[in-house]
């Protein structure tokens, strides 16, 4: 029987506003290298309820149209419940990034995340400023 | 090496229709303690297709925010393959909860969910009608 | 103390084009079998940009209202930054996959998944083409 890893750790990194995409992979794998998990799931997840975690092919163009399309789906606003109450700016920040989520699984398999070619992990910042985030990395799995 | 635990338990509760908002976080924190993991991740999963989980900040003006959102982006209608079908009036339950997603997953850490000040775990009602609901809650981890 | 287990397998299949809903439930069993694992927890993963996985009631009615609600949520389109970066007519195929998301976990209980009565695991393509498809399958959970 194979020795069982768990492993968390943090990466912290700054936003710049509404659509800042930052892409992770890069960040993950040395924490999974740290880890010594071979085989298993890597979890990651957004502290916070302004922004959200998912996979995309990080590129410019695509990386304007989700913030494009997150306001045309969600616009910002001062009709919302949270706005009458709150007056922060950010109602639809919170409800983007309840759509979207701020948690993400990816597989691990010879030490490496299961990620297609133009897939990237990522995080997607729904909040209207720029913004410090942590994200938590969770590595399970076994060692050879 | 530290023992490992994996502890599964069902949280029940009623629910009264479209866009009732459900906290979750002191459900799950009980059965946390109970399962003595002090690190490593917690699943949540509502069993059934009209109902999801997310994570946003519960207070009530986003929770209405959020019925509206959703039913917005996908009113109910009676033009759905769904309804000429099976005439329920849930087509767009089914369709919510699917963009929305019945799982979560968040970290553990020292025994505490790793959430955001402001971002609670929430189950989100998408059916037109009270429910009774069924949440399962698995925690993976180690102790100590 | 039961033994641990982590299983990794990969199901593969060919989708139709855009709205095209494959039910993995059927397919994940024999894996969850073969691991041996009683109790923990299923994580699937689409390989790739352009598909999701959800949970719904797989029923036709429903998979092409599916299809439809997203091509109305985000639109196929020349207008898009992707588009014209790369005009291969997909940006929002990478949209909707991104929105709906790449996972899912599933909790594992008496060595089978539990999901409600009308809810199924499928595999959404967004690409606009037939794609030949892969998706990971994670078991981590204990032997009895």
């Amino acid at each position: 029987m194979s020795e069982i890893v768990f492993h968390q750790d943090v990466i912290e990194f700054s936003t710049r506003g509404h659509g800042w995409v930052t892409p992770l992979d890069e960040r993950v794998a040395p924490i999974v290298a740290r880890s010594g998990a071979v085989e298993g799931i890597v979890h990651l997840f957004n502290i916070g309820s302004t922004a959200a975690i998912t996979t995309i092919e990080y590129e410019p163009g695509l990386v304007g149209d989700l913030a494009a399309v997150l306001n045309r789906l969600i616009p910002a606003g001062r009709d919302y419940g949270h706005e009458q109450a709150w007056h922060d700016g950010n109602a639809h920040s919170h409800l983007q990034a309840a759509l979207v989520g701020p948690s993400l699984s990816i597989p691990l398999h010879d030490g490496r995340l299961l990620l297609g070619t133009w897939q990237q992990v990522v995080h997607v910042e729904c909040d209207i400023r720029p913004r410090r985030r942590r994200v938590v990395v969770t590595v399970t799995g076994r060692k050879e």
